[in-house]
């Protein structure tokens, strides 16, 4: 990656995200454990580039306290930058794979919470469990997760289409699924660990990006994936498109950022489950 | 249809509609025009049974008035039903046809709004300008339309997917879209009518069903429209599926209502007007 002082060239609409319009599911209830225990304890799991993690810190102003973790470590230093420009100082940061074993004990944290994280796992009951085992009782577990299948983009140009399908495969690819926001509640039924059906509440939430800086925001990253990124040099070794392929999907995204008609929304799956 | 005590079998599940649930992205707006004028009107077009126009009613009481209009003058007296049960009386009710003319003089309504009419329509941005003009300079024009490509079912029975594609091909049939909600915005640039792109403000919202209750309404309703319903009548006549096929369809429902793991989920396009 490039530098911690600017957003990853491929990933800078990962910073578009915030608490508010990414975890809004989850704010209620979190207001709520606060209110009681002003020091709540904060564990977000894969928080990348940690735009969610700092407004999620910031909710918790002054004494709660976020742990944003993420399996790379050079995205945790873009994570600080990103903290500290939001003047946010109740976060802390430390690597951590949820694939494993997360290095916590059980029952640390009063909230854990992960957003497109299970979706690019092979095995992401076996993640919500580890997240459930390091919550306390009385705590909560959120999870948000997209679902591909469900990605609506207007004008809807061939080769947004051919995006969408690539997308879609290289997520495959990874032993992830491209419809995760809807498997939430059969996941955490899955997890065993004493959870039943009445502790968990599911819900749908959206994206919605049309502003011209949004979508330009967006179509830049999408067009350094195809050109530049891991998407290109993955999806080509994979033989999931052609050079061809890949640079009429590029140039669709910046014909589509240049157009006042241009909307993109996906639908996410949203998870709260309370642990007993 | 059967008597105005009971929801239509085929269409129960359109009842779970609130002001809340299927029109919150107009709200905030609604209670600002509502403040400064008391005496609020609002048009519902295309409001079938219209709990969305008695529970929009409430939000206006005690002095706003909605007028509820449908083509299908037998849904409105069901709509008088529902208003009268939700103890509402500041509603009344007229038969209209937004695919015509609009019986109501230019500038007439703070509000109209409309809620998955132009999805069925050849002709929606039509459909949107004859709304536009009944409404008054400074008012507001609303629309909700689903994006049924958007829809999100599990467990993903195989009877569920046909049933998906069935619904899909039914509104094309009759010269709709089965990507409405997308192209609310495109739409809405299409009406003229002085309508500038500032004074357009697009979103997204979604359903989310996953309760028992919930469930069962919606997999009856389901059931009835391939059993019994214009579903049935109109998709075997113009050869969208087989007897067989619709009957594995309804099963399909009646397993997924029965599962503690099911959920649906579908995303809205949602768009409010700001007339000049």
């Amino acid at each position: 990656m490039a530098s911690p002082d600017q957003p990853p060239p491929q990933a800078a609409h990962h910073e578009l995200r915030t608490a508010r319009n990414s975890a809004g599911y989850l704010l209620e209830a979190l207001e709520l454990l606060h209110k009681v225990n002003p020091r709540i304890t904060l564990l977000d799991v894969g928080a990348g580039s940690g735009s969610i993690s700092a407004t999620l810190a910031r909710e918790l102003q002054p004494d709660g306290r976020v742990i944003a973790t993420d399996v790379n470590p050079d995205i945790l230093e873009r994570a600080r930058t990103v903290a500290e420009a939001a003047g946010v100082t109740n976060i802390d940061f430390q690597q951590a794979d949820v694939l494993g074993r997360l290095p916590f004990d059980d029952a640390t944290f009063d909230v854990t919470h992960c957003h497109q994280v299970l979706t690019h796992l092979p095995h992401p009951v076996d993640a919500l469990r580890e997240m459930l085992r390091v919550t306390k009782p009385g705590g909560i577990v959120a999870a948000r997760e997209g679902d591909l299948e469900t990605e609506c983009v207007w004008p809807e140009l061939p080769g947004m289409v051919k995006f969408h399908a690539l997308t879609a495969n290289f997520i495959k690819l990874a032993g992830g699924t491209s419809k995760a926001g809807r498997q939430l509640l059969s996941w955490a039924l899955q997890v065993g660990s004493g959870v039943h059906r009445d502790q968990i509440t599911p819900s749908f939430g959206t994206w919605c990006y049309y502003d011209s800086t949004e979508r330009k925001i967006w179509a830049q990253a999408m067009v350094d994936q195809l050109r530049i990124g891991r998407l290109r040099e993955i999806g080509l070794a994979a033989g999931l498109g052609t050079e061809d392929d890949l640079e009429e999907m590029a140039t669709a995204w910046e014909e589509w950022s240049e157009s006042d008609e241009a909307i993109l929304g996906m639908m996410h799956g949203e998870i709260l489950i309370r642990k007993k």
